[in-house]
């Protein structure tokens, strides 16, 4: 798992999602399902209430040894066995004797696995509405900001700027909505004891399952799920395709922060980004970081939803590969929201640059929209091919098109100007991009 | 994509799914929207509404010739021109002219995708729901069917098979249920020009896109999604963890129906499975074409996971890639639930051989029963430490247990019968099969 | 699998290798196996010496049933069963009983696996080496064509096309270089009968093994690799490396070919790449069909690579995904190959443009040469921050550099021209080229 | 990357390879490329001899503050640019100045991965090879151990222990030999300034890189492979191959090792892969741990597979998620290694329950071979005939095969029984192993 301490974590650790999904969080998520289950013990009757404010009391995180943790995870497969010795010699004998009664170490790991998931979500949804946020900002500022509209890379017809942002706008909060979705009702305690059916537990099993999940705010399922992986496999997928999103806002950024694009560009302190030895670059870093964490998501995703197919009542492997692959894919995606954020929030956008580039095609962007204001009077057939014609002649397209009667007569020069002039030929652009911040509405920051 | 006619159809692409989400019905879902558009061009009076009946009246994949279609998909990267070069021939000039006015090829394409998933699902959901109620069935056929849970693929503790069985269904239902939500709220109508600004639609654009949209029974969109590809990205996870569940159970099946188990095996005719050469062989092949099937859908997945990072308003290769994988991915989720609806409402299940396997430990299986049992005189650890003793003797596992004295005292010979009696550690076996069952409820089928 | 008569079969199914690796192609392979089995039981005495050649009167795949045959995988997990079935319908008593002895379906279908493999890798490596070829011709033509280097898309020293070129062309010397050797090397006969041990072929099964091996121009393995999956492995991972530098030229050719870039563009008829409604666009068509290719072989190299894991003496499922996503796999990276000739051997490049965009920063691109060619006299830190404030400074950059008496003293506006001429910072660059050309020099083509 | 220090550590990072791929080991390769360019600058005149060696004395990964390095690698988008700040401030000026002359920061990322693969595929070798041993020495003693073949799980025909262990052993070799191949000759050093061209380094460049490629060990490429990744992508895919292997020799035993089937099981001191509460547990902890780093290994490698695809002179995004991932896969092959090393050296096969277990099908296993042996007196169709008869016939197989008259005619009793003894039907079983062990030969270990 990429630690938020580690070489790499500035692009892959960033925000505060990789400390909530980091190992040693992951231990805590175990002592607290630790300390749940045996207050459930206790209220149940099973085990003395004492117990569990025992455990509570040394049930930290920090005071295990995480080496010796790791090496008995080889030993029987799970960390759980060498969390229970450490724990034990903690406790008295009472409260070491009753610890983790009813439960099996899968339990343990599922939980804590969930837990982890619900805190490192809660950072990974307040970066993804920040930037969501931010690009409403966007959206609105830059409403009429004219821009080339680009399919395959190549200049194909204007957009406004604010609608690529109404757009990244869209996608975040889908992602985000799909994520808050997760953490609420997919995210669910494990409880079933080996095989699944609480044996150890007795008549107040399923009271105590309720009081477990009830108190790691998880649901509670009906069954079970340690063989039935729908849970960890949506939560993945929900995180890579949150990160594809991203990824997708961040190509753009990249691609229009290109030498000869410069129509954004990223903000940063100073030094962010720069080269020492070429000064006059200014690296998409955050974008490029992103772009590093998309990279990475849906092979783990694949990891996850591969590792679905498990044995019986616990998988030889495909279970064991699962929490692994799924803190390093919290930590990337909760990176790259953070990332994201600070991308959005910053991003320089260069109207000027944005208009020059439009002309780029001198007019040729403008075809379809000579063509479509043609259509009336000659019918699109003819419209395309009087505009085709032009737009081959090499000379400016505006003087081609008047240079054909058939378009001067339907048009004439304002008629064509008009059919020229980018600001014309938006379409519903205005109304998509209300539609995009009404949906954002309730969720509009405070200072707005 | 794997064809129904295919050489390895009847492992990946059996059940009707398959033509649903064949090439041909992805044709004919192309001249679905040229047709749905044409006709709300026609109520928004920008086309003449005959066009639009003509159109419908030529509308048949099976008129067009697939090879020269793919021959078009590579002179412009998309099957469209072709299309509708095709179609233009057999048109009139009038409705030639109007066809795909204010659309691009994206949307055509696009909106086929999800025209084509909308189709392949229902006989998806079908097969699936099936499959469930056959599980339902054996759940509670077998609701006291006492078999060996494992875990790591050794005996752990009792369970019975009708829990096995509530397991899966509620796996099966989950799994359902997801892709039952994606094609009501997912699937949804693309239509948004070259660049998402409906330019080419004028002032009836918006409305234009909801009747498209009701006509093809899709969702609308707040904005085109051609660059935000949160939705394919849905429909290809939740297929593959639909196909992840299936081969979960699929795997049990293949353990279960192994030579030294035989506590289950496949249904089917004469000759299914069978070896010319190898007589005594009933392969479950049924399990075996999910598991091949469950085997493949990650990697699509993740193919269109990791696709989701697009250019600008439409992407260069990440967008052509996603929906060959897509109908790939359809057919073998197809195939996968259609074969499951065969294992389930076909399975075979042996009692005696279930009971029987129970013995393999020669009670060690009920160590933890044990245990449990002498838990209140001796306390936990104390517990352990005897059945441990006793389980390690090499003598009979009763005998072993009623020589030492502790235990002896503390049960009788009556009580450690009790502890060793598998019916007796079922734990909440029946209440969570009841649970699942109850789920499952009024989705029961018409004969029960 | 991709047809090469399919919807997409333009962008995935190009040249050769799509019908060397079609299904019926495998078809033919199988009964190629089985004639040389035969041909091979005939020599060792063990069928007679007419049944392999009435065998090989109707071994062809066209009077197959394909339909017929995908059933029968259905019954039996594999097509082989279903296949002789047809066969031994068309033989005389004596061909039909010896037919297939000694090998068991696994030994037909991945036998017929390398085979098919063999068949598709010849168009494969021919359309690479026209493609590297085409590069080199690039490398020499454009040895001195100046070009900004550019990293994270942005500009950073300059470079010349013929270094692009020379780079693209070692890396598909290197892919190429590798499934040639796969071929020679990795691709085997497989026989082992049904466990591997050829019990049914007696005294001359090794024997026979090697001359089947040696009639269908395999390599001969050790012991049957039915379950060790490393040259299915090996073949995958190759193709799927080598769709990887083919999507490295097209990612370049797609980032070149930008409106705003147009250094260079796509060849191609008229039409290709061309759109009716936006007559501008000149589509970089095929760079964007080998980016396609290359978003879909990563995860179907996956499921190969996921795919070893396999039980015993044959798998349950793992085996059977295999050739399926081989087929597709293979036909993928024929198609990129393909269009990555049409591509390299078409390429239009605009000198002209390519010097232009030098312009872009202009002059800041030679900050590193100024630094370097200061760094004598001042020392390395003093030069880069003498250049690093003229670099900020925001007049013209030679300007800003002589106002600095420390630079005007240490070069002169001679010495600062120098250092400011993209051509006089090249490095190592001709050499570069001249070993890329070397490499190549023995497989240069014809007409050099 | 999984620490060897982590949670999970037992299972993902065992062995020596974890610490040789850990981040702190990348951070000393950095170091060491930057001393060896240093050298190599002194060497070449351009630098002062004395630097190098005062930066050797001080290259040292454990006097760096990694948490640092790894927010430089935010500010910069790696970590070199804080790795010579940490330096330069503890070097001379003039050492100061002249570290990392002429390279740039993905020079030192490539070549530092490039030095850690090498340096943790000396134990991932040893253990492969260790492991090969283990294998060629279960081939030697259970040579003629009898065991059903199982195909799909179902006992098919006989096999001998020895040759599972021959066929594991050329799998474990076949892919040792890859991965050395790609020590040899695959790993190279990366050195060409910002965009390949060495334009810093002047006339000396080529004899620098090849200088630096010497001095550590690394192959000299022809050109900087900065955007051509074929170098990685061969270790990846090579890496998860392996791994691959490696998992069907754990899937193996842990179907051996099941309960009802306990053929063999792993060794391992007190404690390994016990329960506490299930004390009859023996749990394939080891086998369990490679299958779930063979569960992870495809994901990471189809990463670095689509991560190939890389813009210009430099990625934004695809080559940065590289190494991480490489890092991780490194890992975890090393720690499947080092497991697998364990479970072979360790496994305990018992001969008895093998033999046992063959006639689980009361001689139904040996079908084909009663009918291999009818075959030459009554053809192969009758001979099938009368064998799938007497397999059907529900009495002992023996005695429904002996009251066929045909059958007695033809065989005998004594022919029958022949027929009936697996050891009578190894086929070429023995010549099998022999040449998995002399292919093995040159490499056996000292003690044999």
């Amino acid at each position: 798992v990429t630690s938020e301490e580690g070489l790499f974590s500035g692009l892959f650790a960033r925000g505060e999602a990789a400390r909530a999904a980091s190992e040693r969080a992951f231990v805590q998520a175990m002592l607290d399902f630790e300390v749940a289950l045996l207050r459930a013990l206790g209220r149940a009757g099973i085990a003395p209430p004492a117990a569990a404010e025992e455990l509570a009391g040394i049930a930290d995180a920090d005071r295990l040894n995480l080496p010796e943790l790791g090496r008995g995870t080889g030993e029987k497969g799970t960390p759980v066995p060498a969390l229970l010795s450490a724990l034990r010699e903690q406790l008295g004998d009472e409260a070491a004797a009753y610890v983790h009664t009813g439960a099996t170490s899968q339990d343990v790991v599922d939980t804590a696995g969930m837990l982890v998931a619900r805190r490192a979500l809660a950072p990974i949804l307040d970066d993804l509405r920040a930037a969501a946020d931010a690009c409403a900002e966007l959206a609105r500022e830059h409403r009429d900001t004219l821009a080339a509209g680009r399919t395959l890379l190549q200049h194909a017809l204007p957009v406004t700027f604010g609608l690529k942002a109404a757009t990244w706008l869209v996608g975040l909060e889908g992602a985000t909505a799909e994520l808050a979705r997760i953490a609420d009702e997919v995210l669910a305690v494990q409880l079933g004891g080996a095989v699944g059916t609480l044996a150890a537990l007795g008549e107040h099993a399923l009271e105590i399952v309720a009081d477990v999940a009830d108190q790691l705010g998880l649901a509670e399922p009906p069954l079970a799920w340690h063989t039935i992986r729908l849970r960890p496999a949506a939560l993945a997928t929900a995180l890579a395709a949150a990160t594809g999103v991203m990824g997708k806002v961040a190509r753009d950024v990249v691609l229009l922060a290109q030498t000869e694009v410069a129509e954004a560009a990223e903000g940063g302190g100073a030094g962010r980004g720069g080269s020492s030895t070429m000064p006059h670059k200014r690296n998409p870093v955050g974008a490029v970081g992103i772009l590093a964490c998309a990279h990475r998501a849906p092979g783990l995703a694949a990891t996850i939803l591969a590792a679905m197919v498990q044995e019986h009542e616990r998988a030889a492997g495909a279970w064991q590969a699962e929490w692994p692959a799924m803190l390093e894919l919290l930590t990337l995606t909760g990176s790259a929201a953070a990332m994201t954020r600070e991308l959005l929030t910053g991003i320089q956008v260069d109207p000027d640059k944005l208009k020059a580039d439009l002309e780029a095609t001198r007019g040729l962007l403008m075809s379809e929209s000579v063509a479509t204001a043609l259509s009336p009077a000659l019918g699109r057939t003819e419209a395309q091919r009087l505009v085709e014609r032009a737009a081959r002649d090499g000379r400016e397209f505006r003087e081609a098109l008047l240079d054909q009667r058939e378009v001067a007569d339907a048009l004439g020069p304002e008629g064509v100007d008009r059919a020229l002039d980018p600001a014309c030929y938006l379409g519903a652009t205005e109304t998509l991009i209300d539609r995009a911040l009404a949906r954002h509405g309730a969720r509009a920051p405070a200072h707005d």
